[in-house]
């Protein structure tokens, strides 16, 4: 590779909640950006961005516009998890169908350039019964998006012991706080409550006060993206997975912390859970991320830290 | 399921070698099988078969050849691994798009019928440095056949969690023998020695006499698909995949059984290994497949069994 200062990154989504920040981190290190997504209107100017107003899921127009090769690709673009469940046939399309084009085309270059792949949790599937999650928990996807969030990891193996590219997976916990609006994503709520206890709304969680999960500031998730585009990756397990560290916070603890941060109280917010979202969403057990933790890899340092991280990213929206 | 001698079984790939045979046997044991294919020239006329001539990468025409549900699927059709490896993306739109459209019209049906997967050995990848595979191997695919039939396996085994199907995979190990000609598949030369021997012509096999490999008889291979359609599966693995037992030769004993069952003697026979199909076909180590034992699939009995079997099914074409 090339100095680790200037290399040049294709991120696809980078006009997501995720990619934009990822774009304007990766800017900020000197990298150089083609930015791919169907709207870009959300991202920063900078000499160092070009973007491209694709749909990815149209193999033509995603081959002309990766005509040549890149340092590292950054493939964050997906259908999320609610929109694949009405529609899985097209969500395959882009989940599936674009991530394996992009692949097969990069493999094209021969250059085995880094390829990070954003994973998803949903790989692992009902986690309910589990005491702990280690980095010997086998996916076993239920939802159609961890499903062909699965194939693709599976993908990214097999075209790294080709040396095609040099393949990561990252397995990314909830990330918030998202933007107002509907995101497609099952897990909305918990970037919701921020929202919501920002502006002074009422609202109604799907889950128990007593509820569970793995969370990450979109801050903290974009410097892992960034880190992994020049990580060493000789430890990797062979299937080049890794569940990412993240902290294991409840409803109650979020909600509380969030009002001590914004010296709110949280007078309009009520839980109702839904057994089914409780059980998906609101039951994560322990996670330990060996693993990921030896590569470099890092959660927010505690949840005032990841609450006023997501804050700030609300804020600057 | 209704009486299990007169399931309604819906099988891809009918046309092609493994397909002919299948079909043969479950209108034999009394079944009614709807087949498709591109071609189907190639079957035997029954009152209880009906062929449709279709590309099944061709989402429109699969979905209205399959507009009424059956009581299970058995999905054959695939693009082998010398084709895929030479047009992956063609490969991909089979092995992986048309496979995919298949369980999402399945899951459509919301019958949750058997669905049994043609899967490959080529998921296990490369085994040379093995001593022995048993059902704790994991996938680890290096040919771009073997990782679209382990994206498949993923499908299968999550649209089961889901009771869409009641899914299972079958890794097939050397099918023998394929008719003469060209089958696109890395392995033909294990079906090519026998054609050779019985018409006494000259043939160059592309590893040492020592190469050992996993292979099964057509005839057997058929009979444990047809066994796949109401197999109790309770205890399944929970990826849902089992590795086929299949017999363990090398190759100079397989020559020496044509030969002694043909009494020809392979004059024109030489051994000239090619040091990539003798690490990746020719270097299989013992295998052990106690969960595909324990649910009642079989290998062919010995040798001897074998050949005569294969032979059996190149005189009768």
């Amino acid at each position: 590779m090339s100095n680790p200062e200037d290399l040049k990154v294709l991120v696809t989504g980078a006009g997501g909640f995720v990619g934009r920040e990822l774009t304007r981190q990766l800017v900020a290190a000197g990298h150089s950006v083609l930015a791919l997504d169907r709207q870009l209107t959300g991202l920063e100017q900078h000499p160092n961005l070009t973007g491209i107003e694709i749909d990815i899921s149209d193999s033509v127009s995603l081959s002309s516009a990766m005509d040549t090769a890149a340092d590292a690709v950054i493939h964050l673009a997906t259908v999320p998890g609610n929109a694949a469940e009405h529609d899985p046939v097209a969500a395959r399309q882009v989940n599936v169908g674009a991530s394996m084009h992009l692949l097969e085309h990069v493999a094209g270059w021969g250059t085995c350039p880094r390829f990070v792949f954003a994973s998803s949790i949903a790989v692992l599937g009902d986690l309910s019964s589990y005491e702990c999650v280690d980095d010997t928990t086998s996916p076993a996807p239920t939802m159609i998006y961890g499903l062909h969030k699965a194939m693709i990891e599976s993908a990214i193996a097999a075209y790294s012991r080709r040396n095609a590219i040099s393949g990561i997976s990252l397995r990314l916990p909830g990330i918030v706080a998202r933007p107002a609006g509907p995101s497609g994503m099952k897990s909305a709520f918990m970037s919701e409550v921020f929202h919501a206890l920002v502006n002074q709304e009422p609202i109604t969680l799907p889950v128990s006060a007593e509820a569970t999960f793995w969370i990450m500031s979109v801050r903290r998730c974009a410097a892992n993206l960034v880190y992994a585009i020049d990580a060493g990756l000789d430890d990797l397990p062979e299937h080049r997975a890794l569940t990412l560290p993240a902290l294991h916070v409840s409803a109650g603890d979020l909600v509380a912390e969030i009002e001590r941060s914004t010296d709110a109280v949280a007078t309009m917010l009520r839980f109702e859970p839904d057994p089914d979202l409780q059980r998906v969403f609101g039951s994560l057990p322990r996670l330990v991320t060996p693993a990921a933790d030896s590569a470099g890899f890092t959660a927010d340092e505690d949840l005032p830290t990841l609450v006023s991280s997501a804050l700030a990213a609300i804020r600057e929206v």
